[in-house]
């Protein structure tokens, strides 16, 4: 998709986005004002709606895998496709787990008496209208929809046409479900028009939208960032690092490289390069590698790594530049000796996606250093980079991963979906 | 300015900016790591300095003054641009005050230990490189460079062209300082080049600057946030509405409306329009319309008020559906009168710019849903719209009201430049 004049974009598919919007600003305006009760209720219900039609929902599932699956696509993206009972269960389950969650809406972040007597406080409100787009990922329709309806937002949903039937069935669902309760339908709606100017008509509705978060691959993010004019929220690629200090335990470096490249290698915060000091290179490389090779890891690194890659039995290619920028997703890593704590954290600060960047050290003033230079949303001190999860971190959900300094940076839960509105009272004071 | 494609603009400026901005994160790297004491001692000697330089400040603002004066330039933008030795002093004063504000820097948001043991926190760190856009104020360089500072933020500024010399030689003093103290100067840099291109490159400066605020007139801030790729904070446009609810006591609603609406025309938490429950219209409105009459107010309002606004000694224009929308930093007020809260509420939820809207009752029901239902950044109860304002809020300080409901709504402050960093620390920690 190219940057095109907004003025561009077919006037259907404008109309389509701007009729989905008002109605999804009157559903907001009615989420706006629900009790936590009537919320928690309906993502009950909604996982029991789930749940007692599973039979539909795989069924118009296996419509999209098999066109998929004929038209040649690679197997990790039709297992993502792909709705079983167990995963129906699971975002079912997902659904209940967020209704078990507090309510962000209403709370008051800060608030003061002022000198003349005016009571302010600062209360978190909904976004209002909050558009997703991603891939062909149905779970998430179900998460970013439970999470919207818990936060009080209207949800207008762009899935990957890849998994058209599945979502529709998915959003016809949770949508019956608000209808039986008395609620507004429309705070779920599922933009199903094909093409991309339904897309670009979206990502153009300042105004219409409050706020647009991409999920996905690096390319549908930069182009919903770059060419979005409603404030949008960039999630997810993760080029990540693992540093191994000349303070480091190398059995825990080991356990931790181990874990941050192999646990799953497809998703954002599994590690890509891994660092060493010089220091210790000749102690921990050997064994380091040796797991990494045990696993498959292809090692990415100077010819100067060469022997001691092949002799711990893994394999080694000779690295460019390229290396140390990419977000491999697969079972590679770029792996770089450095002189010193300062190239360490000079070859993160070049490199990083500001994604997750650990470090494994003993060194309390190196920890601390690797802490306050390197600039990314989460850093690590002796601990895997895949805990940068909404999750594993104690908030209970998640809708992404913010790669942003705006808003929001690192795992977004209810609490960023939010907004706040200043509300200040008084008994007739004016200024002076 | 219209919107272009990025690539045509001039390489010669997108070099220019590329420079400033890398200039610009080198220092950014540096402040992030200064503790609160030497930014404290760089802004009360910056402070120092610009009153010891008052005289050259002055000669400078003069050329500007005099060159604008003899193009035409409208009073009230002359006035906006001249810099008198009190004006320079209390620019001064500003950066004095900002020293002695809380460092947000560092402060931990929120934080937790998890169940394996991982001790998670959330600390407030700086954007990095915030880049301004405003008009010819030149009290907004000395205020927005101080702000940046404290922060821990390079800045990138961009001032009106009006005020070119008198940038020039602030940026300067900063500079001097800064470099005096053996801080980076790169911490203020002016985008010193004529043209739109600047602007532009500036604007698409994604990855090089960090948070862009626009400050000004409807026409800047909205070819600002539209022609970002750079993260931007939407400012200030108010269309802010007072509303008379039937159980208003009318000596305040008379007081409150006068303060919103001619306290202070020029600016954004001034009122726009007046709104009149028609149960207590009859008493109401001759007693308001008097007492706006009597400061020059001209009422623009349906026919149907038409003579009681004459025998109130104001002068009456005919309204259209623009005078509901206009924003009119003048003394003109749109009036009407509603039937009901709930039609209150709907004219204030469409016409509302979502900056500032005040009720005036005693009924605590009508307040309540109006504050509920009112999606604006601040809402008033029987206070004057004037009060949405940092300083009046006792945050100190104030870069800029946000109308958005991304990252920061309403009065922005040193916190609001600011994002988070997650740290997390274990002792071996991998995901299972």
């Amino acid at each position: 998709m190219t940057a095109q004049p907004a003025t561009s974009i077919d006037p259907g598919a404008r109309e389509l986005v701007s009729g989905l919007a008002a109605r999804a600003r009157a559903a907001a305006r009615e989420l706006a004002l629900l009790p936590r009760g009537r919320k928690d209720e309906a993502l009950r219900t909604m996982a029991d709606a789930l749940v007692a039609a599973t039979d539909r929902i795989v069924e118009a599932n296996t419509i999209d895998v098999e066109r998929e699956s004929a038209a040649g696509t690679r197997a990790n993206l039709l297992d993502r496709l792909t709705l079983t009972e167990a995963r129906v269960a699971a975002a079912a389950q997902g659904l209940r787990d967020v209704a078990g969650l507090p309510d962000p809406v209403g709370d008051v972040v800060r608030g003061s008496t002022t000198p003349t007597g005016l009571q302010v406080r600062q209360v978190r409100v909904p976004m209002g209208v909050v558009g997703m787009i991603y891939e062909a990922r149905p779970n998430v329709t179900v998460d970013a929809a439970g999470l919207a309806l818990k936060s009080g937002n209207a949800a207008i949903l762009r899935g990957g046409s890849a998994a058209e039937h599945t979502n529709r069935v998915l959003v016809e669902i949770l949508r019956e479900t608000l209808r039986t309760l008395g609620l507004n339908p429309d705070a779920v709606q599922l933009l199903d028009a094909p093409g991309h100017d339904a897309v670009r008509a979206l990502m153009t509705a300042r105004g219409e939208v409050d706020l647009l978060i991409p999920r996905g691959g690096a390319g549908l993010i930069q182009t919903v960032v770059t060419e979005s004019t409603v404030p949008t929220i960039e999630t997810g690629v993760g080029n990540c690092h693992v540093y191994v200090d000349a303070g480091a335990d190398l059995a825990m470096a080991e356990r931790i490289t181990l874990n941050s490249k192999t646990h799953r290698t497809s998703v954002c915060n599994s590690a890509e390069s891994l660092l060493v000091h010089e220091a210790v290179a000749d102690q921990a490389l050997p064994r380091i590698l040796r797991s990494l090779g045990q696993e498959g890891v292809v090692i990415h690194a100077d010819p100067a790594l060469k022997d001691v890659t092949e002799q711990a039995g893994a394999r080694w290619v000779e690295a460019t530049d390229e290396d140390w920028a990419v977000e491999y997703l697969s079972l590679d890593m770029a792996v770089r000796v450095v002189p010193s704590l300062e190239e360490a954290i000079e070859h993160v600060r070049r490199w990083s996606s500001g994604h997750t960047d650990a470090i494994v050290t003993d060194d309390r003033s190196a920890a601390r250093r690797f802490v306050d230079e390197v600039d990314s949303a989460a850093v690590m001190v002796n601990a895997s980079t895949r805990f940068t999860d909404g999750a594993e971190l104690g908030f209970g959900a998640e809708i992404g991963i913010s790669t942003q300094k705006l808003h929001a940076r690192g795992p977004m839960a209810l609490e960023e979906l939010t907004s706040t509105k200043w509300v200040v009272e008084g008994d007739g004071q004016v200024r002076v």
